[in-house]
């Protein structure tokens, strides 16, 4: 193919170190009241006050993970202590259940209904621990994964509207999350309850939610791992299977087991091959199995994680298995990617395109884009290229 | 103008009575386990069997109200009362909370956590009192307004995840389907009641939630009517505002209260205007009243019922002010409505289009769109139109 991985790898990490860190370093501070603004409009501004918490911890975890990875920069891990201060101090209710949402000065408005914020926040601190070898830190990330493991079962608690009994499903995403998360914070776990937990979570989404007839994974299937005729069951997340894929890549590596490896290559490219747009590129967002119409009026659009997401799993595929399919794709979502979610005029990305590649909403961070897929995407694949020949 | 009303009330007419309405006599009976089928694609197969209360309750209400209004017809009659029967045993948890959704047999699936299927089952059996007189659906619609009135302070109860206090906020929806509520019943309660909600949802919705402003409505405000500049506070929602204004006009018309109806003929073209996509035509389904980022993805979305409902809106507007910029606004939503969501190929609107005005799902009925707003519509546009010369 004669691809220059040395110029591609610079690539990533320039448009990582000059034009994504800068934007968050120098728009998300809140000076005031501490914690990070993430409701940033194309040049930086603040358009919403809101702290997510899913987006603080996610920041938090960001510059920890620089630091603790790229350099020793003091910077980084002052930002990241910034947020981890407001997070400590206003992100969970008092038994570190982590709320929804705060107000800019931290006031709760959204209850602790979501356990992915537990997720996100358990990366959070788990990283900044091992940056700065805190004891509270490795506390809060310890004690926040126990919960996860106590509610994993019915994590909505009294928030769950669906009646208990009738439709049992259980969903893809807590599983997906446990794979890396296990991987996140092993340096603070017994190693038997890392081995255990990374047991369960392959068995899981390889096994039971992978389904051997379409070799798709589905994002919601019965207990035993079957097949749900309903709006849920038939739900497919391309980019949410194909971020998956590297996180058990890593586990694959990790455990030095081909086989599983070989499995999510080859999970990881059909689903990239069912979720492509021929007619206008890019992954769709939601599909439905069967090709019935999906509920999710957004189901055609281009988010900018998926596309994130999926050159990570690429690089890595290429990689761990020398597939040139893999490379040829990478290049092909490389080329989509790039000209379509970089903006040429300022920094940082685009995370909303219609379906047609053109820009939905303006913004550079909201509700559910911050300071996270897109430079630990550039980090990830430019790591991983600089390891190529 | 040289505009042919009575050609145009014809047209309105035969594609109610002729296309759609026999699409779902046609396609939605479930014959097995009653109520309805309301997922149903282009051509009418159904494509999903779940039953949502809001669509099984608004089926009855349609064919009850055809029968009250139209003609006497028995099939339409057996048609309300075959979905009658199906909510009466199925819909609700024995004290007329009912749920949100059911499987196809009639378990629920969905805990009643959503007001608004309270709200359609009392239309629903207030309409089909009048058709039949039996006092058991007179009981039902009355019961359940009462559990209304009684719920609306905190409709969510349990499933609510806002934290109490820190950021309350009201929405418009409960106060706005009042003000068709209380008409729809109105020979179900006592007078001094209907006087007295009918005083308070005007109240709300001309003085609480319309901003002077800007002229708007919005979808959220603080307790006290003001603005909260927050996601929820900036949310506009122009098809919502705009189908609230004949409810409105029906009241004003009732009451003979001139003012009242000036005032929502004016709000209904401001905010018609303000919602108007200059560059590909329709009217947007979000929008942010301070032009931010909205939160909602499918925010430049063209949906069906924004558009049928501005109809309705802009013809009532006109038969009662005579003002001509209503019926120049009428024949352009007319001639974009029709030629983007009839089909022409088979029967039933579509009901999502992307901005542009291409159909973005195929579907006839789903979770949300079943026989409701198109043909109450046709019916509402078709009998205005006949009172016009």
């Amino acid at each position: 193919m004669g691809v220059d991985f040395k110029k591609l790898a610079l690539q990533y990490r320039k448009e990582l170190l000059e034009k994504v860190i800068p934007f968050w370093e120098k728009n998300s501070k809140d000076e005031e009241f501490g914690g990070y603004f993430t409701c940033l409009d194309r040049e930086g501004k603040v358009f919403d006050t809101d702290k997510f918490v899913w987006l603080q911890a996610r920041e938090v975890w960001m510059f920890s993970s620089l630091y603790n990875r790229v350099e020793k920069k003091a910077e980084w891990l002052e930002m990241a202590e910034h947020g981890a201060r407001f997070l400590m101090d206003n992100g969970h209710d008092g038994q570190l259940n982590w709320y929804f949402s705060l107000t800019r000065e931290g006031k709760p408005l959204v209850q602790p209904y979501n356990i992915f914020s537990d997720c996100f926040a358990t990366m959070a601190f788990g990283q900044l621990y091992r940056a700065t070898g805190k004891q509270q830190y490795a506390d809060v990330a310890k004690q926040t994964f126990d919960n996860i493991l106590a509610r994993q079962n019915n994590p909505k608690g009294q928030y769950n509207k669906l009646v208990d009994g009738t439709r049992p499903l259980k969903g893809f995403s807590l599983p997906m999350i446990l794979c890396n998360l296990s991987l996140e914070i092993e340096h603070l776990l017994p190693e038997e309850l890392v081995e255990q937990t990374m047991d369960k979570v392959i068995h899981e989404v390889m096994e039971v939610f992978y389904q051997p007839d379409t070799g798709l994974i589905l994002e919601n299937v019965k207990p035993d791992g079957s097949f749900s005729d309903s709006f849920d069951g038939r739900l497919m997340n391309p980019g949410h299977a194909i971020e998956a894929m590297w996180f058990i890549m890593d586990l694959a590596e990790r455990r030095k087991d081909d086989a599983l490896m070989q499995k999510a290559v080859k999970i990881m490219l059909d689903t990239l091959k069912y979720g492509w747009d021929e007619e206008f590129g890019g992954i769709y967002y939601f599909l439905d199995i069967k090709g019935h119409p999906p509920q999710q009026l957004e189901w055609n659009q281009k988010l900018w994680w998926v596309h994130i997401e999926t050159l990570i799993s690429l690089i890595k595929a290429y990689k761990h298995t020398g597939n040139n399919e893999c490379l040829q794709w990478f290049q092909k979502v490389h080329d989509y990617t790039w000209s379509h979610f970089a903006d040429p005029e300022h920094d940082e990305w685009f995370g909303y395109l219609n379906r047609r590649g053109e820009v939905l909403l303006p913004l550079k961070g909201g509700k559910w884009k911050g300071c996270f897929h897109v430079p630990r995407g550039l980090y990830q694949v430019w790591q991983t290229l600089e390891k190529l020949k």
